[in-house]
């Protein structure tokens, strides 16, 4: 558990870290509804999730600062998981409270097992691509909500159609309290902050105020409601009931467990990889460095008190992560703070919610995803690497047009795959001396002088089943093409593997060569494969000798 | 299409070819009977698939001595897509010819994007660990017919907990002449080839003559049934029709294409995986290569002639193929016959095939895959390389308690993340020079003296999206650990690929650096990296230098 900031704190900080709560709550409260309605429940039940979760993380996660509660992202997987499988409402607020508790399970089974490298099994480019393609995907669910259309296609594409076909069907004071809200909403982060600040307010205070537009946008749409009586036109949040719910699965929904286990591993997976790299900014900001299984264990337990108290599954938010980072406090008493208002209001305010307008929720989530969509990494990698650029498209893609969990796997099978192929096809290249120097380089980029008995071949590679039979060949083919020779030098600089198939090909190899009357060599084997060879057949069977370097090899064989 | 062997044929060669296609075929008729009762089709399909695909392949593939037809491990394949399906007999025979289609069309779509490097995407000890788990597979699934008893199980260890518990039950007559069988083919395979040998016959003849035997068995068990009309009591082939299927699909079979994409890919793959294993055998003794996209034509072309007869999954087999090698030949002829042959037996020998009793096809397979079972890989690999040998046992184990499929997916799964894993958690050196020399090592093996400002790091991995958040710690821990310092040298030497997301962290890392008013220089960059990066970002804002050797950067940045 993580107390050493007990010690550290001083009581001076109290005021700044209430400030930060407060204005730390703004911002949360109606990304809480939205993204809560977002994941198909009653708004409320994010409020649910947004007060345990924060202080359990802050206990056993590995970043003192991040806000873990409800995230767009994983809000829109909770509702992909669960919308196909036909729920009544009860039994819908069952399964997602079930999908976190699972979530949470998985985590801290990660956690565990050690597996925090898992973060790493995406790559930059793919991660990229599968979160514009949620946010367009969010983007474009939540234009029902904003506009007041009704759509059934599930397909996000057909669905996009179905709405604009259906532009005429709008209900106009739905669709006017929702554009006028985006509207406002672009207006103030494009000049609010920059007013303000001309106005003489601090320019901290004055980004801190217009982000708690949307909270503003929230309560007197809210008000506008409740006075025009609107609320049997408009849809609103509606009655939020008091307290929190006890939490009670019954038979029929523990039997769809199983069919739960792949959603919340990608679930766990991709919030895991959200939250990490939220931490990790945060992490060098204060120069400390991110512990990954630390930090599965404050997720998991983090999702185990959301699935508590019936909420959905909670990560880290960049956006509210950010109002603790710029308060610049190192310690979670802000995010204490901000976990105590949520429950203030839930306990006594919870009517105050009531008249919301769903449409201004769905708003301002628009606004909020909209600054998910990332040109920016397209554009850089498009110029650098045409591969990883692709990877990205055709991971936006599939989750645009497949769904959210086919490009999860289409983009991890992209990344995997991309490696294992690169790594199918090494380069290998041959060596020859500098003139008057004892350095080896490349034949086809340098001038260089060769022993003509001798082939001195660079693997630029681990030597591993995926490559093994290409590298037989490519080196069986320059030996036959090189004759007459007498030595095949393997360069091993860049080789710090070699698996058995690799080693089976190597054996074979050797054998190979002196059958024709050839010698096998190796020069500057790493330490790190010496040993694992040491008592293998290749070693006590090798026809040539091992050398130090490259150098020696050379000088010895022509002495 | 291959016809180059039609100029080089010696007419001569053609009375040792007859040869071989006779023995040859001697061993394909029960091996073909048997294996198609394994798909759980009627025994004589497999004589369908047997002439057709011979000469298909040999047309089109890439060795010209592979013999391709109806192999063990397929057809148990076969019968686990099928199994499930519960399709009624003429269904079935439909399924699996659509399944033959499906794989052959797989096949040659790999062909034309070129795919041959998927060969490679299964480590040696994981296609050990598969196949030594598909053999027991196939010997429990015999059972049941080798002694008469019927077992309801499908999971291969509930089966053959059944059939041990029903043993009282055998059918006695069934049993004594699988039992029997199998004795002898057990008896023969030990001593028949030497008793031969010592009679004065050829070695090779004798070879030939004893695996000849399972024929010999087939032929006299027929006999014994007919003589003593034991039809009614022992489970025999049955009525042959005359001549060739002609194969149409109905709707309803057409229909379930769709849940046969899976099996027939991984048909496809394992097939091709173990045909291409084996014609690089044949390739080997007769030095030359193997091209893997003409060999997925091949195998493509035959799988699709196979389904026009409504015939199975057809692949190279090893020991029809190891006959063909074994006469020496290099061309397709003795294949060619060996097609005839069965041709001829079907169209008017057939009823020579009703009374062959099952037990005894049960007792030729059992005796054929018991040699796939292969604990001499198991022996070798746990001696060398300890994880390889854990993926072999994980991917034996999950085939048998799981099934066939899932078996493939966890090998699979295994070479693949096992190499992502490794390459997670890449070897960084700390390197020194070696006094009085330009050599740099890594000082932790050798005594090697230092400059106090300047440390050298070597990394030994290619650079990506897995291992890049693990080696800038490293580097930074390295960094703040041997303050004071000035200078940071990165050693290329085994970097030869950085992908955006590395690019990334080497940017981060430079404007750390220099942010503290160090330099970050690199030293022996390969060509092949050198070109990507010239117009990074990183290039540009490098605080240090770029050195051709460590040796360089040494002397520069300390003269």
């Amino acid at each position: 558990m993580n107390l050493s900031w007990i010690r550290e704190y001083k009581p001076q900080w109290l005021a700044e870290d209430l400030r930060i709560a407060i204005f730390a709550t703004l911002i949360l409260i109606p990304q809480a509804l939205a993204y809560a309605a977002l994941a198909g429940l009653p708004p409320y039940f994010g409020l649910y999730a947004s007060m345990l979760p924060l202080v359990v993380y802050a206990l056993f996660g590995s970043s003192p600062v991040l806000s873990v509660g409800p995230v767009a992202i994983i809000s829109l997987m909770t509702a992909s998981a669960l919308g196909p499988l036909a729920l009544d409402s009860s039994q819908y607020i069952q399964a997602a409270a079930l999908l976190t508790l699972i979530s949470g399970v998985i985590l801290l089974l990660f956690a565990a097992l050690r597996l925090g490298a898992l973060a790493n099994l995406l790559s930059q480019p793919v991660i990229s691509g599968f979160i514009s393609g949620a946010a367009v995907l969010i983007i474009i669910s939540q234009l029902q909500a904003l506009l007041g259309v009704q759509a059934s296609n599930k397909n996000a594409l057909m669905m996009l159609y179905e709405i604009i076909s259906k532009l005429s069907l709008l209900q106009p004071l739905t669709a006017g309290l929702g554009l006028g809200s985006l509207l406002i909403l672009l207006l103030g982060k494009l000049y609010v902050a920059d007013l303000l600040r001309h106005l003489g307010m601090q320019a901290k205070t004055a980004l801190l105020i217009s982000r708690s537009l949307p909270m503003l946008l929230v309560i007197i749409s809210g008000a506008l409601v409740f006075g025009f009586q609107w609320q049997n036109t408009v849809a609103v949040i509606g009655k939020v009931p008091q307290g929190l719910p006890t939490i009670s699965f019954t038979g029929d929904i523990v039997k769809i467990a199983p069919q739960l286990l792949l959603p919340a591993l990608f679930i766990a997976l991709i919030g895991f990889v959200q939250s990490i790299a939220i931490a990790r900014v945060a992490a060098t900001k204060q120069r400390q460095t991110v512990n990954p299984n630390k930090e599965l264990m404050g997720l998991g337990s983090a999702n185990l008190s959301s699935a508590l108290v019936g909420g959905i599954p909670v990560f880290g938010s960049f956006a509210r992560t950010a109002i603790t980072m710029e308060g610049g406090s190192n310690s979670p008493v802000a995010n204490f703070i901000t976990a105590i208002i949520v429950a203030f209001i839930l306990l006594w305010g919870s009517s105050l919610l009531t008249y919301l307008p769903i449409s201004v929720l769905a708003a301002t989530i628009i606004m909020a995803v909209f600054n998910l969509i990332d040109t920016a990494t397209l554009r850089k990698t498009w110029q650098h690497n045409r591969s990883d650029a692709l990877a990205l498209i055709v991971t936006f893609i599939a989750v645009l047009v497949a769904d959210i969990e086919i490009g999860i796997i289409t983009g991890m099978g992209l990344s995997l795959f991309s490696v294992i192929w690169r790594a199918s096809y090494p380069y290998i290249a041959i060596l020859g001396r500098i003139p008057g120097t004892t350095h080896y380089r490349n034949v086809l980029h340098y001038n260089t002088e060769n022993q003509s008995d001798t082939l001195l071949l660079r693997i630029d590679e681990n030597l591993f089943f995926g490559n093994a039979q290409v590298i037989e060949q490519r080196i069986q083919q320059e030996w036959r093409e090189k004759q007459p020779l007498k030595h095949l030098v393997l360069v091993m600089s860049s080789v710090s593997h070699i698996d058995s198939t690799a080693l089976d090909m190597l054996e074979k190899l050797n054998a190979d060569i002196s059958e024709q009357g050839g010698f096998l060599h190796l020069a500057e084997l790493k330490n790190i494969i010496r040993t694992p060879l040491k008592d293998s057949k290749l070693m006590h069977d090798l026809s040539g000798k091992i050398f130090l370097t490259t150098a020696d090899a050379d000088e010895y064989l022509h002495s």
